[in-house]
């Protein structure tokens, strides 16, 4: 049997009680190491559920997904997911695969940014489609993703804005030199997607576009949801460029245009000083 | 300290390890038991935590709130939430008077069906609004979410439809008498979902109008998720009123227009044959 486990969004026990009890009797157990972090290493995780865990990179899984699914028709394997298993296409294939081998697989599901994201008392069913932001280079900018903003705020509809991670990238140099040396992990932060997302709102001025969010419409900034340090901020886009979150895992929410006045009344929980 | 803490999807088993710890140590623990169950009842909860739970329905947690906060500023209350906390408005409620009481709040999230409706391989991100489907009456027969539905099918995305849960109610004339006599819990299951929506379909046929969806939209029928007999089955809304998922509780998800192909292969793992 593949088990598929969602492990949370905080630290070693956010694995549910199940999850748990299955990766204490899996044959051998992967944790999945490119879409997601926790607020702790493989050591903490390692430490608490009293298992070996061995990584599986993105490579790893698209490549050598069968490595993986050794003999898991006669035993049981264990595929670690920060979050819950299903936030990411790239489990579907693990599970396709799976089926054409003829292994059955079960889900152990978890919170994800997905639904916790509710924490900050913006209505879930009141989200539109999520975008990706990703970090931008000097030749790669783009802004087809904010059409999607758009669509959500003419329906009035939050967006929830996930922000990018690089794991393991390796820089064009060691990539063209075959080299096997990789850049140390990114993660974008709130400021750096506020900021970019102010420079898209510019473009479209200056192209005579009328934007759909201004420097004025109102975000959430959340970091480290689920863990005991999480923080929320809700301001302006303008403030979500400066305010500080501290550590990875930002996320941010666009909000849609009009609100619950309970939403509003817990958005005043995490609400920033004008002036900020 | 007030924890709202999620239980998940399945059984006992689903809390996260974290969460039982809250639970274990804490004065009072509620069990909020009106928008969502669990496939086993409140007995298996106690027997497994190790505590006696207190059932808190929609009045109590409205009216009582005050009790359910007692001494909160001084000891640690947990409440249970099926899913996670933040699936429903009510728990904003809960929260925003214990923050006027001055008594912190901490979160303790888990899977709902918000996240958890990945498993059939639909991309969670292309999700638009959700809706709710309720139970229609002789006299209250609305139609309204279907406006929802149209905008997400013509944004390309998929709505997850949430089905009603009648728990607690009283019938008409038990109401007026003033008797606190309660109906037995009432589900809706995906065939009737399915044959509601259908019925919307033809009328607004009748008034000339072009539904957003048709007999032959396809929909996919989910079924205890997160459970070890979960059920999910792919096929057309007209097959959706026949489909035969068994017990409580069950969600629809009427999928976008135009979809990826890792998500048609996904569902065409729980496919029904064309003509059942």
């Amino acid at each position: 049997m593949l088990y598929l486990i969602g492990l949370g969004l905080g630290d070693a026990k956010d694995i549910t009680v199940k999850g748990l009890e299955v990766v204490r009797r899996c044959s051998r157990v992967y944790l999945e190491a490119y879409t997601s972090v926790l607020t702790v290493g493989k050591e903490a995780l390692e430490e608490f559920y009293g298992r070996k865990l061995i990584l599986a990179d993105r490579e790893e899984v698209e490549q050598e997904a069968d490595n993986i699914l050794k003999d898991a028709d006669i035993s049981d394997v264990a595929f670690l997911v920060v979050g819950d298993p299903f936030g990411a296409t790239t489990h579907s294939d693990l599970v396709l695969r799976a089926t054409k081998l003829g292994i059955p697989y079960r889900v152990i599901h978890n919170a994800s940014i997905m639904n916790a994201v509710g924490c900050c008392g913006l209505q879930l069913y009141k989200f539109g489609e999520t975008v990706s932001i990703v970090f931008w280079t000097d030749t790669w900018r783009p802004e087809s993703f904010f059409d999607k903003v758009k669509k959500n705020r003419q329906n009035d509809m939050h967006t929830l804005c996930l922000l990018d991670i690089k794991v393991k990238e390796q820089s064009l140099e060691n990539l063209i030199k075959g080299r096997k040396i990789y850049e140390p992990p990114q993660y974008m932060s709130v400021n750096q997607a506020a900021r970019q997302l102010l420079e898209i709102v510019q473009n479209q001025r200056k192209r005579g576009e009328e934007p759909a969010i201004t420097e004025e419409t109102l975000c959430v900034g959340l970091a480290r949801v689920g863990a005991e340090d999480q923080k929320i901020a809700a301001g302006t886009l303008q403030q979500m460029c400066t305010v500080d979150l501290g550590e990875p895992l930002h996320s941010l929410v666009i909000t849609g245009g009009s609100m619950h006045p309970l939403e509003m009344e817990m958005l005043s929980l995490f609400s920033m000083p004008e002036n900020s």
